[in-house]
């Protein structure tokens, strides 16, 4: 019987690629998208035909407004920074205007909920502490303590029946690496997006942080990128 | 100026009286209540006015419907424990049916998500570790965890801005003692409930584990019971 995996799916381009490295580990991916109060909303559509082409077991997409709590550039109205704001080259030196407040333990704790009705134990978040080591929740440190305290937290943990793991298997990859696994894997990158600020539904600014960071890891990848940018190419 | 504080306001009687002991402390009460798929969702509405009458300076409502994501007597359709099935006398000696996965985990972080929102350092939760034992998630040590993370896990932790606590004033009082505590500080009980299974709005079986446990709880206390159970009394 194969193993159920969590896979905590935005529909950008880590999470399709850390969703096919679940699958070639040949887990049974139960794909969880959180809809939270961010600008592109859109995504979901993006999300669910990545779960379906790449053979999800089961994908569910939960809805949960936290705008009204958390305040951030991405569920706010404050500007998206861009280049002049916060050039790549600052990246890691200061937490970006883009953190979400508490954003990765709201998201493992609901996926934590949902792989321990499902009687599974690994959640796999497609965090990545080299293009975004800026954010506090996105290091192993953090990944680590949320691992100790889920094993805490349940049912299953307190009574040994499961070991509760979050997998983080992007997490010391370049977006050039993580574009090189994704193509080996088949990812069709098309259907992924990063962009923070699109200007209209599924299209990409081409110059916001993400933009950029998406655009110069296909360039070093040597792999051609199948999105459309509004700001060239 | 008052220090911000937010209090996970579930409209329970052990909630209600957190809030209260928050508010004699001087603390500025936002109040947090998710809404999740649990079978009383009418008990917002209680909990709307036991935040305006304890002064509490906001009320946030967050719909989150966990039912697809977390299997539970609470949140699913199996039948809610009642006397044969689960005495009062075994409460203790295992995890009881009414245990939802991660349930606390994802309330305590988005609650972080508020409080760091607002610039603030405690987070409230009135969870009980005397009448609710089994739950792994009610114990000091799951809080202290927790606490932990919270400081790992988000800017103004890591940042040294805040240092986030999780403060459980109820955590050792049993039953009766949380009475006489709401009893002291004016809270009105008849706005608070705690039946897992009210046989119809604002209504209380008087049967199930937590109508039990309330029920014994004021006669302890000595303090009038104001629930109508559909049970007798």
């Amino acid at each position: 019987m194969t193993r159920p995996a969590v896979v905590l799916l935005s529909g950008g381009l880590d999470s399709a690629v850390t969703m096919a490295l679940a699958r070639e580990e040949g887990r049974s991916v139960y794909a969880l998208t959180i809809l939270y109060g961010q600008r592109h909303a859109w995504e979901v559509e993006a999300a669910r035909k990545l779960a379906s082409r790449q053979g999800a077991a089961l994908h569910r997409v939960l809805p949960l407004d936290i705008s009204s709590i958390a305040v951030s550039a991405l569920t706010g109205h404050s500007p998206v920074p861009r280049e002049a704001a916060s050039p790549v080259t600052e990246r890691g030196q200061a937490i970006p205007s883009t953190y979400v407040p508490a954003r990765n333990t709201i998201l493992l704790a609901l996926a934590l909920a949902w792989t321990e009705s499902l009687g599974g134990e690994e959640i796999f978040i497609g965090v990545n502490a080299v293009d975004y080591s800026g954010y506090p929740d996105c290091r192993p440190e953090f990944l680590a303590a949320f691992e100790s305290l889920a094993n805490m937290a349940t049912k299953a943990g307190v009574e040994g029946k499961s070991i509760f793991s979050v997998r983080a298997p992007l997490i010391q990859l370049s977006k050039s690496q993580i574009i090189r696994e994704g193509h080996r894997l088949g990812v069709d990158f098309s259907l992924t997006h990063s962009c923070y600020d699109p200007p209209a539904p599924a299209a990409a600014c081409g110059s916001c942080d993400s933009c950029r960071i998406r655009r110069e890891g296909f360039r070093q990848a040597g792999i051609p990128d199948p999105t459309r940018y509004a700001n060239g190419s």
